[in-house]
């Protein structure tokens, strides 16, 4: 097959490799490459079909090979991660060794003809690739490829971070998490607001958000200054004792020139010796007070030796760094990888993950739950519309309701209920026999039982849930006029639960230093923040989206350290 | 003025303050808040004159207020940060206390009748606001205030940098690099190009790329571990050998009866006590082994007890990372922060800063080239498109060629030339009485005097430099057949030198290794990257834009410092 048929040359002439425009008759080359995306083929509304007659260059890895015809020819499955598609090319024995081609992981580039399938094989595929010469081949050894055909577990890809990217599920995640990103940069400019890059290192603790991850050079710096005290040991008492012998006598001989009145040239001679013997003195001084260990000054370590002159920390939130954009700027949102130091190793907590958290100026808790609201809506359409074949990959291999989810997210209005009318639900359902393991009373943080609960069977729907006792959330929300709530709210959705918390900010001066102090919490670390409503101080309000549990929402999955690329935990950051 | 002229009733009923739509004749509210956007009146092609008689509620801040008419009213500039230009606003004494408006900073929100300014006052504005209705005021006292309207030096600002962007330079570069941030996801997503986030957290090291800062939790686990070691100090030598004096006594306990022929209810009722003995015995020779300091084994640190079981670092590039990713969804590119440890003070180094690394599958350096000027032209024509009104801020304040240096770069065809090709003219400027600080000759790595001599006197253009020698470039290059140059490529531009620096990746084995060797590089920690190669190995070049660097170019600043929302460099990490 393939090799015999010659190339429909009338159709090739009409075939423009270069062109920047896709049509229903020509296909469009990747435009910083020589070959064809599969995905410009295969993607086609027609499926390719209108393709066929023209030649293209493709590349991709080999899905599954398989020679036929007693090794007359070969089909290759080829994939090059722009679709979850695998493109059927047909190699016959004259064009290339066919050993070479078929091991599974197999890189292959090949100049050929499309062509339709023959009719009646009852196979899914519009169109074909029929090859004319193999232009490239990044070969692969079976016998120790990790991740050959058979199927691997979830849990043993995680093993090789670095070729997983090949496997269906993995490239099918990867362009939903693409999606998913540039829909949020999308909706927030198309909203006005402006992206603020917030800062990874950090001095501030945006307070009680969880556990810190430490950033120094002061560890690196110590073990360079042990080394170099072994090779070159630090002066003894005694040595600095004879530094100190030489100084004296050399300042008794400068006396004595000047007591003989010497000469001015004598005398400068013997007081430059003598500032040499008291410069070599200080620095045997210094030199001996070096010890190994980290630098310390009062039994506490001196971060005065570090890179930015105190402690610093990876952060745990952009928020309060990004409300100083917002008052200035008025609409603004953060999207960057946060961190937690936290000894979790539940399938939902990452130490490293990213978070989008936009913040609005001029704004109240239900502008806010509408913007939060908007914007869960406008990502889930973007995912219909934009990677509807990745989230058929998905409901088949992973979760059959993941579309039939986001269908729901998308078109129905979000339920909206306060806390407190949250916790009476939650009180009438155990009247009637609902077991939780948390127990259920005015004042809890809600569990992910309780959560999940409200969204899956109560309401299935989206929720969001306000007002919550202010005794369980930061220093940094408004409080409501009963004295007792805070203006916060958290989105609920089904399959993950709490998916946004966000908050109108206290922008009054005053309640927010006596709130402050309500919680024992010191002011001077947050005088900057407090400067935002000492001076000009605007209404304004935000909330942040773990984008991680935004992945896991659309595209089923149960572990987020697979929909991350590189997940880091207790004990592994590979890579 | 203003409070004095009644709305015009007609025109008010046709006002919609929640139309989604603009059109000429109606004015857009924010969606996610109460007011308009003062860009949404004055961003209009008519300066927003086709407003006047609408009825708005504007929020922003005072730049500048003044009392007139012997205080029967008052003029504000109010800006909200949607735009460079801020709205001219009119406040009658009877609708307010003007003395509380007028503070530079202070925050207003005002309900107000939008109307032609008075002709002939030669004034720009097309439109100003005639306040009906004080909202809200967030005030300011001046003379605290840091950033009153008296010109503060950008190096002033940087002590303040919660309250600078309410400032217009600030706040112009600001949204100059949201627009680039956007241009980029949005070039690379219509290329095809999926964003992969690559890891903050990594325990690889892109070679050479520079000094990494450290991630751990060890300091604060040892500070713990001091503290407690203090509260409660871990047994002594006395302490351990008693409780092996209980463990032998015991034991023989258990001897005698056993002898005895005791019950067996008395002799396992020993052997619990011998065996609580044994464990006591244990962990108070484990505490005993505590010591203050870092953990240590055979004399270097124990990074099996930090967070992660091994050393872990700030990443200085995510290529190497982002390459598995290419090699399997072919074109892919990461948008993230990157970090260096190095105690640079200049005004072109950072210790965070933010990198765009794309990665293309099935492309050489002729195409890597090709993309890069194709993503740096789309740049500049997004931001004269989007942003000429901030641009025309910066030419004014800053740098008058920045606009014609943007629609240079936009139109030009960049220039192509080899290092040796660069080398020679190097030589030929020098012959003919050039001075550079550095000397030029064949193998030296260019310096910023070179690169912008070469881009800004000689070809007064955008130049791409190529096949640099071997010798300067990191081992993942691709070795040209001449066996003494590689495969990279760096993108110079006026004003900043070098934008970009990329390569055609080696992608074979033997070659890579062989380099491996050449350098001195251990193989081990790359084994990784190495098996990209060995399995289904692709032809693939990528390269990266420091994006401050990008900014720079653009706004024509000269301190890196000021292009970032948040500075981090040696001895400085605020907020």
């Amino acid at each position: 097959m393939g090799g015999d048929i010659p190339p429909p040359v009338d159709q090739l002439a009409a075939v423009s490799l270069t062109s920047d425009e896709a049509s229903s008759s020509t296909v469009q080359k990747a435009r910083f490459s020589d070959r064809v995306r599969i995905q410009s083929i295969l993607g086609r509304p027609d499926g390719g079909a209108g393709l066929a007659g023209q030649k293209v260059r493709i590349s991709g890895w080999v899905k599954t090979g398989r020679e036929q015809g007693k090794g007359a020819f070969a089909f290759l499955e080829v994939n090059d991660g722009s679709c979850p598609a695998n493109l059927q090319v047909m190699v016959d024995a004259s064009v290339s060794d066919l050993s070479k081609l078929i091991a599974t992981g197999t890189c292959v580039t090949v100049d050929g003809c499309l062509k339709l399938p023959p009719e009646g094989k009852g196979t899914k595929q519009k169109i074909e690739l029929s090859v004319v010469e193999v232009v490239d081949v990044g070969t692969v050894d079976p016998g120790s490829y990790p991740i050959p055909k058979t199927k691997l577990t979830l849990e043993r890809l995680r093993e090789f971070l670095h070729l997983r990217a090949r496997t269906n599920s993995i490239s099918a995640i990867a362009r939903i998490r693409h999606a998913l990103a540039i829909a949020t940069h999308t909706f927030f400019d198309e909203e006005g607001f402006l992206y603020v890059q917030t800062p990874i290192i950090t001095t501030s603790d945006c307070e009680g958000a969880g556990e810190m991850f430490q950033v120094t050079t002061l560890i690196s710096t110590t073990e360079k200054l042990e080394r170099e005290l072994i090779e070159n040991p630090p002066p003894t008492e005694a040595d600095v004792e004879a530094a100190r012998v030489v100084v004296k006598e050399r300042g008794e001989a400068v006396a004595e020139l000047k007591a003989a009145k010497a000469s001015k040239e004598a005398i400068l001679a013997s007081v430059a010796e003598l500032n040499d013997a008291k410069a070599n003195l200080a620095a045997t001084e210094a030199r001996s007070r070096l010890k190994p260990g980290l630098p310390k000054v009062d039994g506490k370590i001196d971060y005065s030796q570090d890179f930015f002159g105190r402690q610093a920390f990876l952060t745990v939130s952009g928020q309060l760094q990004v409300e100083t954009y917002a008052c200035g700027l008025s609409d603004v949102y953060t999207f960057g990888p946060t961190f937690r130091a936290e000894n979790s190793h539940t399938s939902r907590h990452l130490a490293e993950f990213w978070m989008v958290e936009p913040e609005l100026a001029f704004a109240d808790l239900e502008d806010d739950m509408n913007c939060a609201e908007a914007y869960v809506k406008y990502m889930c359409k973007w995912l219909l519309e934009k990677r509807y074949d990745d989230m058929e990959l998905m409901a088949k291999n992973f979760d059959k309701g993941c579309i039939d989810r986001l269908k729901l997210v998308a078109s129905t209005p979000f339920g909206r209920l306060t806390y407190t009318e949250a916790i009476k639900i939650l009180e009438e359902a155990v009247a009637k026999g609902k077991k939780f393991d948390n127990d259920v009373e005015w004042g809890i943080d809600l569990a992910s039982e309780h959560e999940r609960y409200l969204t899956e069977v109560v309401f299935q729907k989206p929720l969001i849930v306000y007002n919550y006792p202010k005794g369980i959330k930061a220093f940094y929300m408004r409080l409501n006029d009963d004295g007792k709530t805070v203006a916060a709210m958290d989105v609920l959705v089904p399959k993950v639960g709490e998916l946004i918390g966000g908050s109108q900010r206290e922008e009054r001066i005053d309640v927010i230093m006596e709130r402050l102090e309500e919680i024992g919490l010191p002011v001077e670390p947050y005088e900057w923040y407090l400067d935002l409503r000492r001076y000009g101080t605007a209404k304004h309000s935000g909330f942040g989206l773990g984008f991680e549990r935004m992945v896991l929402f659309a595209t089923g999955m149960d572990n987020i350290r697979d929909v991350i690329p590189f997940p880091r935990y207790p004990g592994r950051a590979d890579l």
